[in-house]
């Protein structure tokens, strides 16, 4: 078995016992001694490889416990146009992708403005003459009108004698012929041809997600299931796949869909089957909406507003899904942003009690943006993880200060949550915002945006500190995933899981964290990642 | 890390390099090393903790490729009266075993004959008084009839008054009450009444199976679902309880209901998922019949029969189920015990090629009992496991014999299934028949009861060597588990999964290998079953 020794540099172990040491060894895929080099050294052998830190600080490999994974991926495959200001520069990138493509892919990309190509839109003809032989389909970035080639326009059967649609507008030229513009409800005819992605397209989609992630230093993930019922259980096929191939790099935890409880109950799988590498998580469920389209369900209406949101399920349906649910063994993982959301489920799970099985991972609620004072300490009572996002806080508090005034006291209130005993487990949204828990950290320790918005933080009384950071996004999710045991700190018997960074997260200004990114990845041992041979 | 050292006695690799060793070193959960005793102590280190064999052999742990292992476990917490001569002692063992049942459960119990208590039945008030508190039903020998206690009439709602049925009858006594004995049909009034075996008796079951197949040294095993779908899931949550219990001590592959496959498609749930303690197998359908009952799917007709037995599943239906199966990445096991069914199993997973996805277990056949020779060379083809259990073999050959006829020369055809490149994976079907898989080797070996009937074996160039059939309890099934990198053999970096026997199987008369079982059986490094200390 290898033996890897890894020195001269801070390691922060997350262990209260010696938070800090020098050097670190490895035997196959577990941790055999941290300490000082001399005794770590002597634990390694004579034989081990070395890797010289050179003053780079290590930390713990981190959990994004909440990544829709494959969308990422997929968004991540689309030609990403923004920001270009030159149209045949435009064109040429859309070329270059459109040859990496497998055979018969749709071409898909986002994010043009023909206001930066001096007022002129894009036409089919531009676009026929970068990729010909495959139909291509790209939306504006305010994602109103689309882009699309003659073969797309072909596929959809929008010709001359093709009538707008109802509120959209097929752009034409003097002769009446389609220019390759299709405004609002005109795209719709060209997405109801565009077929689902792949298998292949959804396993490349999920490499390029996964290497995204291990660049962060990230080793886990926890992966809700597709959003869309309909769209079935792709996303843990997709992770089998990749798992029996060999080709899995990073842990996942995977959650089962909600309109599946029933075939899990029949099947009598329970949360937790698995192991290291790919476990089933708990049954994603949603309580209610969003903030941005005013459905996330509060207590009281929005400021301003005569509404209160949307109850997605409604308390009594929850209480009988999470009890059923529970009774089999499985755990809950509920999307609950506004307050009321949050207490239907912190009451759903109080019901559920009685009758619930022995669960081998504890229920959670995702997001927990909002919430009533009262119901603050009942997550530790209830031995509920709160799931949340710390970039959704400053990407959001403008809206969440318009929208919910003064009950934004205790939004996104990680300070509040963790003093009543709560677990944090940290995670991303992505692609609803950046996979990089580097952002994430640097918004949980800030509440300022990058550019320092606002002057000493929001509500800065709910900041965490670094290390209550870094616990949120190492251990927390560990504890979500009832594996704290064997990974998430830096301790001999646990899996070497870590990352090696390109600066020390103690030594700068809190400011800065969001610069830091993963030099070296590490999961059970093996390297992952590393930058410097790319 | 504990290390062990392991010497002083033949081990048994099952490593073709090196097939006999005389120490092997342990550390944590895997072999570290093996060969002569001095590099391997100096491997294991002077703190290693030694197993000095004192002479006796070691093997790799068996696996049983075939085993109901709950339903083998509640038929073992019944009362068994098999062979007791003495009344009041079949009354003191009934009233220990009713002391140790939990609160409420009914007392079951088999193998009683009242022809060896001078003819006289056992009655009601007998039974009462050793069990008052709780049903008891225990069946005669022949299970033509059944001894009740007044609680179990009581429930069943017998009295005097109720009428014989139709086929049965309920036994009286002069004042025309029930004596507690039912015969035939009656046997229904009360087993209608008994409830599924609860949680916890399951649990117990199952526990006491698994101690059951560690005394053995069986380190392993392959479990099909409860046989009737409307069972439920009960077997894998039964071992997903013991699992996240930590209590799990035997490494299990669990098969899916036939009756399921909609369901795991819908979750997208593949054959393969789980660690190396519990991991989903394949699912189990079932292609005809059994022998006994004359409905094994034949070609030709049954010796001085005019009927071919019974394809439970027809050809065409076997076909589409294996292909839906396959392309979801669900591999099949299939029960088919004659010809016909077998090859009705091979067609169609040789149909279900074109469309199948990428599987991470082969497809298996369970039983294989009789061969066309033309269908012998295609589960190599296949790559179709033959799961057998050769104890089916002498138990049923006087029986195969009358029904078969002449094809008996393809019947348990190890030798010729071996020859053509197949992969035996071997097990012992319990309850049906014994658990034991030195019986099982036995059989392999010798094709003899083990009184020595018949003269030279039946059928005896179908005979297996010792070494093979041990390859076919140890390395068959890891190849069906697809762990045959990690478990099985012998060999440094591989699971420490063996057995330390009671005998040297090398060393002895093939026609004593059923005496053998293990004196301490190891999985995982850790001793789970350790004879002296009981």
């Amino acid at each position: 078995m290898k033996t890897i020794m890894i020195y001269n540099g801070p390691i922060y172990t997350l262990d209260s016992k010696q938070p800090v040491v020098r050097a670190l060894a490895i035997r196959g895929e577990r941790i055999i001694a941290v300490g000082n080099e001399g005794p770590v050294r002597a634990a390694a052998g004579s034989q081990a490889e070395l890797i010289d830190l050179q003053g780079r600080a290590v930390v713990p490999g981190l959990t994004d416990a909440h990544v829709h994974i494959v969308l990422h991926g997929l968004a991540r495959q689309q030609v990403r146009l923004t920001g270009c200001a030159d149209y045949a520069a435009a064109l040429d990138h859309i070329a270059t992708a459109a040859q990496r493509l497998p055979a018969g892919a749709w071409l898909r990309g986002n994010g043009w403005d023909h206001t930066l190509w001096g007022g002129h839109w894009p036409t089919r003809t531009d676009l026929d003459r970068v990729c010909p032989d495959r139909p291509a389909m790209l939306s504006r970035k305010d994602g109103h009108s689309l882009w699309v080639n003659s073969r797309a326009l072909e596929l959809a059967g929008i010709t001359a004698a093709t009538p707008d649609p109802a509120g959209g507008q097929i752009q034409r030229d003097d002769q009446g012929e389609p220019t390759g513009i299709l405004l609002e409800t005109a795209m719709e005819l060209v997405r109801a041809v565009v077929p689902p992605p792949t298998r292949a397209e959804r396993i490349a989609a999920l490499r390029l997600a996964i290497d995204e992630a291990l660049s962060y230093g990230l080793t886990a993930l926890h992966v809700p299931p597709a959003t869309n019922p309909t769209d079935g259980p792709d996303t843990l096929i997709d992770l089998q796949t990749l798992y029996h191939t060999g080709d899995l790099t990073i842990r996942v935890l995977a959650h089962l869909a909600g309109a599946h409880l029933d075939h899990a109950i029949a099947l009598g799988l329970r949360s937790g089957l698995g192991d290291d590498w790919l476990r089933i998580g708990g049954l994603k469920l949603f309580a209610d909406g969003s903030l941005g389209s005013e459905s996330a369900h509060m207590l009281l209406p929005y400021e301003g507003r005569d509404h209160t949101g949307i109850a997605v399920i409604p308390p009594a349906e929850m209480q009988e899904i999470v009890t059923r649910a529970n009774a089999h063994g499985i755990s809950v993982v509920v999307h609950a942003i506004g307050d009321a959301a949050n207490r239907s489920v912190l009451d759903a799970i109080a019901a559920a009690r009685a009758t619930a099985a022995s669960l081998a991972l504890p229920n959670r609620i995702e997001h927990c943006q909002i919430l009533d004072p009262h119901d603050i300490p009942r997550f530790a009572e209830l031995n509920v993880i709160a799931s949340m996002q710390p970039i959704h806080c400053t990407a959001d508090m403008v809206m969440a200060e318009r929208l919910w005034g003064k009950r934004c006291a205790t939004s996104y209130a990680w300070r509040s949550l963790r003093a009543a005993g709560a677990t944090l487990a940290f995670g991303s949204d992505a692609p609803v915002e950046t996979m990089d828990p580097w952002a994430g950290i640097h918004a949980a320790v800030t509440r300022q945006t990058t550019d320092g918005t606002p002057d000493g933080g929001w509500y800065p009384e709910q900041r965490l500190t670094l290390t209550e950071a870094l616990e949120a996004y190492c251990i927390g999710p560990t504890i979500a995933g009832a594996d704290a045991e064997r990974r998430g700190r830096l301790i001999p018997g646990m899996f070497a899981d870590l990352a090696v960074l390109n600066g020390d997260p103690f030594q700068m200004p809190v400011t800065h964290l969001h610069t830091l990114h993963a030099e070296l990845t590490m999961v059970g041992g093996k390297i992952v990642f590393n930058r410097t041979s790319r």
